[in-house]
């Protein structure tokens, strides 16, 4: 297959590029680093990137920003940086990408487990996964020519507990690879719909 | 206490407003026909609202518009309104009101079924109500004096089948004053966090 990777430079993003890439062709997309530039943010970026890399097969994201801060600091301003990024953009990564991804490809984006199990500092980025995993159970119904869509759904990475381990205190992390599994399981099984939980 | 309804003009509100103006003062707010006039696309009008209207004891929304169509045609542009109205609207109705209301005070907002039990041309609802729940789970956790949040999740009302009754074949309509009564609870409850679901 042909999987079409945004955020492959990512902690997440290199563990599924390393499953995927033994038997798959990959191609790593990222703001900044990856071999192909996009800003998912930019809706005329998404829809330039799909005219160029042609035939996908799969299309993963394991991007999306979002704010992390006490609900009493979270202002209007700041709770754009999740709708604009981990929301809006995975959501036009589908919008547009269902004219251009090929019969019987798959979409699977990410979300994260403070949508379900709220943590202190999460309401902005806890928002933007629901409204990812509520749209992917709707979008699944309705995805013409056999596309499918999936939501990878983590805790806290043990790559990642440097970085937030402060925000996921008694979560117990999962390893990258584990989490990488289920990129696989939606790309190469069959199920549409799901959010595929690595709690 | 003193109630500000906002949408309390519409299908869902003026049920609400039945039920709580017999022992509470309801103040009705809305687009062009309320007591008061406010747009909840706007955080300055949302601003303005509660320097206007201080004291609150109970904010609670049954508004928020979203664009009905299928999947196919919905374009990042049509994604706006739920994501601006919706979800934004009622969001920032929380962020900026949490420093205006009441100690005790309780913000109830409108979610609806086809975030769980999705239907066809539902998927840009489904995310706004998706990502308002996940918000109010997480919120919930971390208001401050004693300020609670709760979100009722209506299936079609019997007084709007003439409207939406075609998008929800198959499913049983509840009543409005049925509906209004999960905003009481939430008002005069004691929970928060909770997604009120009135299948
Ligand atoms: N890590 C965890 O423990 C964890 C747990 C649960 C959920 N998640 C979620 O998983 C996702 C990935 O997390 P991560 O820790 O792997 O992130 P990360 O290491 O920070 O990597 C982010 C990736 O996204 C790319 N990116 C950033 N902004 C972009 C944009 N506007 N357009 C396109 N690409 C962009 C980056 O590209 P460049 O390198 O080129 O800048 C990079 O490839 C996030 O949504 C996160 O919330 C993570
Ligand atoms: N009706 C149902 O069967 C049903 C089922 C499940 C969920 N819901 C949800 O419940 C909510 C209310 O539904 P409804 O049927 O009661 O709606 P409705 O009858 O159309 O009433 C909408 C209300 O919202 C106000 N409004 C519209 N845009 C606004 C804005 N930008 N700022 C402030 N107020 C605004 C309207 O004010 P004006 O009158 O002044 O324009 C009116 O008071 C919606 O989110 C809907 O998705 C409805």
């Amino acid at each position: 297959m042909k999987v079409l990777l945004i955020g492959g430079t990512g902690t997440i993003g290199k563990s599924v590029a390393d499953k995927l890439k033994t038997n798959h062709e990959v191609i790593i997309a990222s703001k900044s680093t990856g071999d192909y530039k996009v800003d998912i943010t930019s809706s005329d970026s998404i829809e330039q990137m799909y005219k160029d890399l042609s035939n996908m097969d799969a299309v993963i994201s394991t991007t999306g920003a979002s704010h992390f801060g006490h609900l009493s600091e979270l202002t209007p301003e700041l709770n754009e940086i999740a709708i604009d990024s981990k929301l809006k953009g995975q959501v036009n990564l589908v919008l547009i990408g269902q004219k251009y991804i090929n019969e019987g490809g798959s979409f699977t984006l990410t979300t994260g487990i403070m949508m379900d199990d709220p943590i202190l500092r999460g309401s902005s980025a806890a928002m933007a996964n629901g409204a990812v995993a509520s749209f992917v159970k709707s979008a699944a119904i309705e995805l013409k020519r056999n596309i499918r869509i999936n939501t990878v759904s983590p805790t806290v990475l043990e790559e990642s507990l440097g970085k937030y381990g402060e925000f996921f205190k008694g979560f117990n992390p999962v390893p990258a690879a584990k989490v990488a599994n289920a990129y696989v399981k939606s790309v190469e099984g069959a199920q549409t719909g799901q959010v595929y939980q690595v709690y």
